[in-house]
């Protein structure tokens, strides 16, 4: 049985300190790949310890990588790669929580297929700096002031003449409310909805909205997607009465909703006078050859439909501002109830995007991204033409955003893929991760985002999975 | 009975149709001082809608004094005064919902009691602007990044020293989360320590606390407090097993909790694992003579207490800076429950303020506010000396924050006292406004936040105030 001497763990909670024994034995290579791990139960016992606390200890290591588990078999040690035994564990000792940083395994990889996040280094940074400098000089004493609850009025107006244009939306400033990203605005929308609700989520679709109903202890259900997104008659099995979709790119499929499928969704939030449609339309801009989808909410403007965008994903991941465009009745409930909330995005970056709106320059931007995401695209599945792997290979959904799917013709898991990766230093996810109800239906589909991905690393990664995949 | 003709609200819905009627009529004069409104039922009936709209339409108008209730006898129009009429109805018609922006009444008052705001012509903009500049174009990479859900390593490490070196507090950096206002970090916290708690809440107290738990659907208790803070018999009699205080400086009575008082609460958080504290210490920073009184968290600092604070108060309103100190397995289960969720600060506001902190500018300018609000409060306290209210009235609490207490000698109820201040442009909240349980004990009493008055409207107001006091 795997024993650690408990007295030794100092200021470290029992937690902690087992987290880093485990993972420095399995780093030092003292634990072997596809070692089994004790029984969460056996573990607890041995060491007289609660079973909180193993499966704490156990839940941290699966969820960074260091093992894995099988239904009804239990924990194994992950295949890491030998090259990589002993790194990092001297710094780590006096870092107790630096795992937390999760960039624990970055240098690790040298082709990161995950990172969805906007291409910082297109970011126009140079002008940003003069608007945030004329603000400053220009705006004093607005900056300083309480903002209303809905945010300032200037960005509120730049968005609403920017869904205008872009999205054919007739909203008004007075329907939109700021906040520091789409999660904080989930979370005010169930307070605003009522807990009474359940919740659709789509299956598969982007996991931190399930996360996000589970912190809340808000019922929620999977319903499957199929190619045109939600299948509707799986949503009217269900008992939910907010449904939460992106129907205009949707996460990870890549899927855009047809009008069809969107006039069956209004239907369906119609037959009931508390049914809610939560657009989440975070990606739109990024349309390249296709003419943009109108938003549902350009349908069903001042009804059942709450719009949700964020400028984190088209400029950078660290500015926190997104918006959310209520229905008026929604908007009385949420002044009546909810206006003592503060706005939580600081005034200072409000007027700087209002300006940056205001001034062409997010239009300009969003043109230029799509320009070189469009670029970058191309230029890979050149790259992928030109690899042994591209008769194994389908391309799904050329079409937006900054990925696209894989689908490989193999025998092997998801896992065994996802591992083979891993040990050769090629960070990826696998569609089937994203999905609960049906993973076969997506299985052997590797997601490629790339915005962090360049074409040599890229030629590189293909090389290695064709000697997995190619037998 | 008081009838509109609904037929020509256009794009308004009911209730802001009706809102903006009812307001119109007494802004004209059409409606006279106390006139009685309809029952809420009469006026559903009569206009054939529903109940809910006409209550929303009161409750508005009861939040922004136009209109007050008496239990049950019903709604009466407010006095407010011959000289506004017809004040800004033209411009509020092509603006329906400028209502939600809050700041209809501003012009109403020449004196205003109630804010208490940090004084924003104060805060050292060149400063925060040279650092904003010099983080621009220094941070450039930093900036773009996707942040740690906790915030920014430098922040946290700076407000931990900061903690230690004013609070006498030992917190890691590690310990420390980051979010966009405590608004927003009660929320977190609920999700966090779970749905089964119940709350007790300050009474008197910061009314905002209660609305957060509510629009949650928390359950919460008021627990009483005396001019030690609150009462722990009562709270052992409460249901409660999370305690929401401030300690450091209680609002609106501004009364220090003495460490006898604290150790029972921290008896009261041992007697059961699941029991936390709240220690909300928003305005500890603003202490005059005495020396501060530690953080409860500092006598109990690994365990059960978790710290707020913020920078909204110290500062300006419009920057959203909020930190939360937890106990380590509290960070624990945050970390393998909710680290999902993005920071909410951008990095930006982040990196200035660290820098902001680690320059010893936030030092120097508490001390600056410190001698500041001194001078203010001494030099109103004068004022007071000299006016012939001298007679009639008690001060309370001289020592910390931006308000003090005045108590007043006098047979009005306060909903007299306000209304005579209301009709003569002074802005006030009484005590009792904050107190539900016991609102007798609280009575006669007027909150004086100074930070936004001067010396010749406060003296103006108290020679108003006297002709009613004094008989």
């Amino acid at each position: 049985m795997l024993t650690y001497d408990l007295s030794k763990k100092e200021t470290l909670t029992i937690y902690e300190y087992l987290y880093q024994c485990i993972k420095r034995d399995i780093l030092d290579g003292i634990l072997h790949a596809n070692d089994k791990l004790p029984s969460k139960r056996e573990f607890a016992k041995h060491h007289q310890i609660s079973l909180k606390t193993v499966e704490n200890t156990y839940e941290q290591l699966l969820t960074e990588g260091y093992i894995y588990s099988e239904e009804k078999r239990g924990y194994f040690v992950m295949p890491l790669g030998n090259d990589h035994a002993n790194r990092g564990s001297a710094h780590e000792n006096h870092m107790p929580f630096s795992v937390y940083q999760g960039n624990l395994d970055n240098d690790h990889y040298f082709a990161d297929f995950t990172s969805n996040q906007a291409a910082i280094d297109r970011f126009p940074f140079d002008t940003w700096a003069k608007i945030m400098r004329s603000v400053l000089s220009e705006k004093q004493s607005e900056l300083l002031k309480t903002v209303s609850f809905q945010g300032i009025y200037e960005l509120r107006e730049a968005i609403a003449k920017y869904l205008y244009g872009f999205r054919g939306m007739q909203v008004s400033p007075d329907q939109i409310i700021i906040g520091a990203g789409t999660e904080y605005l989930y979370g005010r929308l169930i307070q605003l909805l009522g807990r009474d609700h359940v919740y659709a989520v789509e299956d598969p679709g982007y996991q931190k909205i399930m996360k996000i109903y589970q912190a809340n202890a808000i019922p929620w259900e999977y319903v499957a997607v199929d190619e045109n997104g939600m299948q509707i008659d799986k949503l009217y099995e269900s008992k939910a009465s907010v449904v939460h979709v992106s129907p205009g790119h949707h996460f990870p499929t890549g899927s855009i909703m047809p009008i069809a499928r969107r006039r069956q969704l209004l239907e369906w939030a119609e037959q009931d006078r508390e049914r809610y449609i939560i657009e989440d339309d975070y990606d739109s801009e990024f349309r390249f050859s296709r003419r943009p989808v109108p938003a549902i909410q350009s349908i069903n403007h001042n009804h059942r439909v709450i719009y949700l965008n964020t400028f984190s994903k088209t400029l950078a991941p660290s500015i926190r501002i997104s918006y959310m465009v209520l229905p008026r009745k929604l908007m009385e409930r949420y002044v009546s109830t909810m206006n003592f909330y503060s706005c939580t995005v600081s005034a200072f970056e409000q007027y700087a995007m209002a300006e940056f709106m205001k001034k062409g320059y997010f239009e300009r931007h969003i043109h230029r991204m799509k320009k070189y995401y469009k670029e970058k695209r191309d230029c890979l599945l050149n790259v992928l033409e030109e690899s042994p792997l591209r008769d194994y290979v389908t391309i799904d959904e050329k079409d937006a955003g900054n990925h696209f799917l894989m689908k490989l013709r193999t025998s092997l898991s998801d896992t065994e893929l996802k591992w083979f990766a891993r040990e050769n230093g090629i960070r990826l996810d696998c569609l089937s991760e994203y999905c609960v109800i049906n993973k076969e239906a997506f299985a052997h589909t590797i997601i490629v985002n790339y915005s962090d991905l360049d074409e040599y690393n890229f030629r590189k990664a293909l090389h290695i999975l064709s000697d997995a995949v190619i037998l």
